[in-house]
């Protein structure tokens, strides 16, 4: 028997960890999302901070996610992704292939950390109402120039790869983060997002295959799947959808 | 013959290429820093530029830092140092140090990124001129919050693993990236590095064993390597470094 797989997140925000999530869900691989658990069952914030603070044989994560399995503990997103797929059949063979898809993988992560600096552009350790007006000039460039750029290469990407997988004919966890981002991105910035559905379809027809797919239509449909919230990463501030308001002047 | 490692990165700056260029050096491994060299021998930011719109077998890569060796093309700084950590005999062997490795690698990449997001938090687009007083904000959370916390986090990684390694008994990629990360917030923030002097002390001790490993003394001191400047990720602007100065007030 193997031991099932222990993701440790924040419990109230599909955040990174959804990453980690879709991917265990997709396969149907038994896991426990720990923080999740009653305080009862061995769950709850304070299991996930016991492990943060140490305790584990090798170094601790700096933040969650993380994941355990056995006495195995690996930290970042893509590491456990990188570490998961494999096992999961979510990647190709070879290791080529493993490369380029951590590579693509490691790309959606910046894009996801710009779209978390849009409404924190001073710094984490500040509320989104203390920072608002650089968050509204951080959007306007995010908008403007990120999104298109980023979403086409992927665009292109996937073009490239045939149009149905990220990674050519095999479905892979790329594909499914791809479809994590998409749902965010359209989440926090409906706006601007249908201003651009013409120029990545293929990204939005992944999207929509993705959520298809059995056991992820079945998990997107159970409580499994936290709802986006304003504690996430992906946040919809309608503030941060929209052109600038410029000042009005007054005639005289 | 082996194919000589090809390195694609801006030719102006350290930045993210930075953490190649001293796992090639430490390793003494052939390589060619592409972009660096004449556009007579096929180098230059044109032979960078065309790879990256588009001409290998696999996706493109999105930005630079690119390797290139053979017919394989690994974007991302963090991948290509788990791609060569195992060949250039820069990591322990066997699955969980590598995973281990890769989740400290990825922790100080997130580091890198903030460290640009303090003079550009609007965004890339913009010059450093254009969001001054958002990064004059940012700056002051990064040096009394960040700072600390993530460097904390490493001299506690650092303490546990025995002081000497980041990962324990064996010297690895993961020193000489630390090392490029003291060195670049000593480079940027010389008065605030100053203060937490006391709180570090095994990374500091570890950046001065680095700097003074054999083929890191040479790079170090040879025009291979590329003087910090105000064109990279770690820039000296004084006014980021100092305490958030008030506005006088004038007594009446």
């Amino acid at each position: 028997m193997i031991d099932s797989y222990e993701l440790f997140y924040w419990p109230g925000i599909q955040g990174r960890g959804e990453f980690i999530r879709l991917a265990l869900e997709d396969a149907g691989a038994p896991y426990v999302d720990v923080a999740r658990r009653s305080a009862r069952e061995g769950g709850g914030v304070p299991a996930l901070m016991k492990l943060l603070k140490g305790g584990g044989p090798g170094p601790l994560p700096f933040a969650p996610p993380f994941l355990r399995r056995g006495k195995l503990v690996i930290a970042q997103t893509t590491n456990i992704l990188l570490y998961l797929a494999p096992e999961l059949g979510l990647v190709p063979e070879g290791e080529p292939a493993r490369l380029t898809a951590h590579g693509l993988a490691l790309t959606l992560a910046d894009l996801v950390t710009e779209a978390h600096n849009v409404h924190h552009p001073i710094g984490p350790g500040l509320y989104y109402e203390d920072q608002k007006d650089a968050a509204r000039r951080a959007a306007v460039s995010f908008r403007a120039e990120r999104i298109p750029k980023v979403l086409g290469y992927f665009e292109q990407v996937l073009e490239h790869a045939g149009g149905r997988h990220m990674l050519g004919r095999k479905h892979s966890y790329v594909d499914l983060s791809m479809f994590q981002v998409i749902e965010g991105l359209l989440y926090a910035f409906p706006a601007t997002m249908r201003r651009i559905t013409k120029t990545v379809p293929r990204l939005l027809a992944l999207r929509t295959r993705v959520a298809a797919r059995p056991r992820i239509a079945a998990y997107l449909a159970s409580d499994r799947r936290i709802p986006f919230n304003d504690n996430g990463i992906f946040r919809h501030y309608p503030e941060l959808d929209r052109a600038p308001v410029k000042p009005r002047t007054r005639a005289t």
